[in-house]
């Protein structure tokens, strides 16, 4: 078979050396997920504004697909926190602009962002994902959880909050206290403090009563799948529906269906609408992906290849849209459960898959009397950990121009909602690196007495020549800073009326790009309008190379010399 | 007065020492461009899609501003070639779309502009600017002036053609070839002829014939305003008007009028439509306007003052708003001539408005049989010198992903429009640059033999420990490159089984953001895991000030060694 096939393939390469061992290991973890995922599929069903058995659904042929075509051993392919709330967010959107139903925006939605990650993985497009810088994803996914925990406010106040941003559910929050549903809030808040006792406290406790550190970590993961039970059966026993509280109610059984997004007459708005979002999902999903995936690789030296998570992501997505589902991404906290509980190949994801089957197959008909409040503890749990508030401070002390961009993601997320605080990180980022890198550091230099050294002359004492200036670039240069070099050497030259050479100290410059050498011919050319000549110094090789490839030397009527001391010696002796 | 407003109104600093001598010489200077700029404003005027005298209009009222505000002692401000043509397509558009004239919508986008421009001189955002990359611009402007000579086609042909791009254009040209009025042929191709040699051969002529340079430099500079008229006098005295041929007719006398781009019902649909042409007119203005002017202020060891250049060219657009005018820049060819003319001051720019204002008030009638077909080839002229074909083979030559941009930028403008050309080139700059920027040189690096010098073991015969991978990041460490970083690091440790310590030789990288720290920190972690030690080494003073800010040092387990040679001295004796 072709190599080229394998690298495409991964299940190729494993399935082939697949051991019982292997196996046996695969299935642990994959029961153990499995019992994670039932709650937390359902969960995140709701929140994208869709029925529970979506969520399994979302869990089944996204997983075999990812198996096929990921090149992560661990990652766990299935709905995620803030996926859902973009996706909540789009379909509703485009569902009210269209009059499309949400379900069929939601799978248009996963359609096209699987779509556009099989495009991006095919076409090598991964580094787009760069455009997200850290304080951008920090600030967007500190505030998703917080919007979410805030979305989740209805159901576990038993009161009907509709928006899309934190003004407008808090806004609407007074108006409704009156109809608060008290044996709802009983129930969401002992779950919310039951898994919040357990995710904190589970585990020591567990291991102090001689249990070992695995099945403690197991057990205290798994109290989710406990609050589901207890919760079921006191809903049920006390017949809580009938009494005012909302539980999920009726969930269809069986194997997911087979959808496809039709091509209706509101198809090609609906489509037009859902771009934008869905390119944002598949590099926020994206990105979130590659980070568990690599950390999970590399704690066993192994790697993941971007390229491949874009394919395997698009194909699961596509999956996702072609059995009843929504976008789905890998998700972190399921593919840390599924690394320690020691899955081995993507097989594991295989066996999540059948292990989820079996559910929507039998186990539908016990969740009629499940609580939505319970969900929605898990829900409030899970995603808090996400908000890192800490962040601010941390950068705030690093790099005020990163704070920025934090604050207007997390801001605008907020306030006006995910794709718009998105796309202003992004642009904000793009600006902000265009502002720092638009001042790149020059420094005027002079000779440290008595060496072949020459340093900045506002740090250090050091000789200048009167008619020469020295200027050490400490960039490369390219369209960001090429027009500010200009800038700067035209003031030196103006503020230095006796100068008649500028030698520039290229040490630091890693590459010229075609705009630079733009600028740096147009400073040649003016520096010799006013009776100065330009000199190079200290050229890197690949930059000479370039260098060479045009006719800049040609034309340059000063020299490039090996050091900058050699330029000093030789211009002072004219 | 404080020192403040003396930078925000440059006039107060020059018309203070202004002498009798700078009078004289600004006075000749704006004769010349006096005379240079009436058939070239009329001919703008029309390539915007206005009537004539809008071209006279916009070069008074922005000139007297500009000399108020701007930096540049010989920029000459007025309607350009490239910002006419994007006059044209933007209003055409934005009238077409909302019902608002073309005039008005002109109005507008004159007001938008100038706005814009004077909110990022205000707020110092000039860097914005940056975005235009060199190949962009010069795609960009050639292929403008391309497009801008088909456009004129259908005055040297006398037949009506319309359209905003190239395949449109000339896809119209075979139904009209039958209708071409063959009296405006010959017309337009001897007008051409005479231009064009003009243009090449007259300064050379005058100059063997024993006048001066300087006078003959005018001359040919001149020859335009010749080639008026005598065209008015033979189509005046043949009634070529009354035979077909298509001429200006009647331009009202007088100064301009004051007009105010009216809110009526249609404005906020007409504002944003033209919002995001105005920022591109904008940027393209700047860029147009700061080259030239940086150019010619270098010669005489003179600065501009970029920020100072915003708020001129925004006070100037906004004048041209109020006093019927549209979009108007610092031109390339009118400011050169100013300042071969001899302009010393901006008192230039208030003469030359004044010259144009008698012009409009008494030159006005004996415009009315200038044919449309010599102003057409006044302009073709102008702007072919613009193309610049030659930039293909230099930009490829010297760097591919260079090239990508300008032919994108090239074709898309041609074939698309001015605006979708603009922004393709834009995105695809930045594209490139992250694309670029995500795959920073990173060398493994050894011990040159008996040396305290690493270098790149794929370019010289080192020494390197099988404990021990040195690696030399060339780039600063930044967004775009952060996770290019982990994926390297990982791939080098996955496969260098041996490894137990990393060092990253960091004397190329000039700065760290907070991006690229998480990705340190997300490396330190794994290697950590994997039972890896991440060590740095020559880590600059500023990027070490700002690492101790976070607690990157308190959580690095491995140290930061003052040379590359210590790190490996130290850790091969473990």
């Amino acid at each position: 078979m072709p190599p080229r096939l394998h690298a495409w393939l991964p299940i190729l390469t494993w399935s082939r050396r697949y051991t019982a061992q292997q196996a046996a290991a695969d299935g642990v973890a994959a029961a153990v997920v499995t019992l994670m995922l039932i709650p937390q599929s359902l969960a995140y069903a709701l929140l994208a504004g869709l029925p529970p058995q979506a969520g399994l659904y979302a869990s089944m042929a996204p997983l075999l697909l990812y198996a096929v075509f990921g090149s992560s051993n661990t990652l766990a392919v299935g709905p995620a926190a803030v996926t859902s709330l973009m996706t909540a967010a789009a379909a509703g959107a485009a569902a009210a602009h269209t009059g499309a139903g949400h379900a069929v925006a939601a799978l248009w939605l996963a359609l096209l962002s699987g779509g556009l990650m099989l495009l991006m993985g095919v076409a090598r497009l991964g580094f787009v994902a760069h455009f997200l810088s850290h304080p951008v994803v920090s600030g967007f996914v500190s505030a998703s959880g917080l919007l979410i925990a805030a979305s989740q406010l209805k159901h576990l106040l038993g009161i009907p909050l509709k928006g899309d941003t934190l003004p407008a559910l808090l806004a609407q929050l007074p108006g409704h206290l009156g109809a608060v549903h008290w044996p709802t809030v009983a129930m969401g808040a002992v779950v919310l403090a039951a898994l919040w006792a357990a995710r904190r406290h589970l585990k020591p406790l567990l291991q102090r009563w001689g249990v070992s550190p695995f099945v403690a970590d197991i057990a205290s993961k798994a109290a989710p799948v406990l609050a589901l039970v207890l919760s079921i059966a006191l809903a049920a026993g006390l017949d809580l529906a009938d009494a005012g509280m909302k539980v999920v109610g009726a969930v269809p059984s069986g194997l997911p269906p087979l959808t496809w997004p039709s091509w209706s007459a509101e198809a090609p708005a609906l489509v037009q609408a859902l771009l934008m979002p869905a390119l944002l999902i598949s590099l926020v999903g994206f990105v979130e992906s590659v980070s568990v995936g690599q950390s999970l690789a590399a704690k066993r030296r192994e790697r993941i290849d971007p390229d491949a998570e874009l394919r395997g992501l698009g194909a699961s997505n596509i999956g996702a849209a072609l059995t009843g589902g929504f976008p789905v991404t890998g998700g972190f906290s399921r593919s840390v459960v599924n690394y320690d509980a020691g899955a081995r190949t993507p097989a594991a994801g295989i066996f999540t898959a059948l292990g989820l089957a079996l559910a929507a197959l039998f186990l539908t008909p016990w969740l009629f009397h499940l609580p939505q409040a319970t969900l929605a503890a898990t829900i409030v749990v899970a995603v808090l950990s996400l908000v890192d508030l800490g962040a601010f401070t941390r950068t705030w002390r690093y790099s005020r121009t990163d704070f920025v961009a934090l604050a207007l993601t997390f801001g605008l997320t907020l306030a006006v909602g995910v794709e718009a605080g998105l796309m202003a990180g992004v642009g904000s980022s793009l600006l902000l690196w265009l502002y720092r890198s638009s001042r790149p550091h020059i420094a005027t230099v002079g000779q440290v007495p008595g060496t072949e050294h020459y340093r900045n002359v506002l740090r250090h004492s050091v000789l200048t020549h009167p008619k020469i200036l020295g200027l050490r670039v400490d960039e490369s240069l390219y369209f960001a800073n090429a027009r500010y070099l200009e800038d700067h050497v035209a003031a030196q030259v103006a503020n230095h009326p006796q100068v008649r050479h500028v030698v520039l100290q290229c040490s630091a410059v890693n590459d010229i790009d075609a705009s630079a050498l733009e600028s740096l011919e147009a400073i040649a050319e003016r520096l010799h309008d006013a009776g100065v000549t330009l000199h190079l110094s200290e050229v890197k090789g690949p930059v000479m190379d370039r260098l060479k490839r045009s006719d800049f030397l040609d034309h340059l009527c000063g020299q490039v010399f090996l050091t900058h001391h050699q330029a000093i010696t030789s211009l002072s002796a004219e």
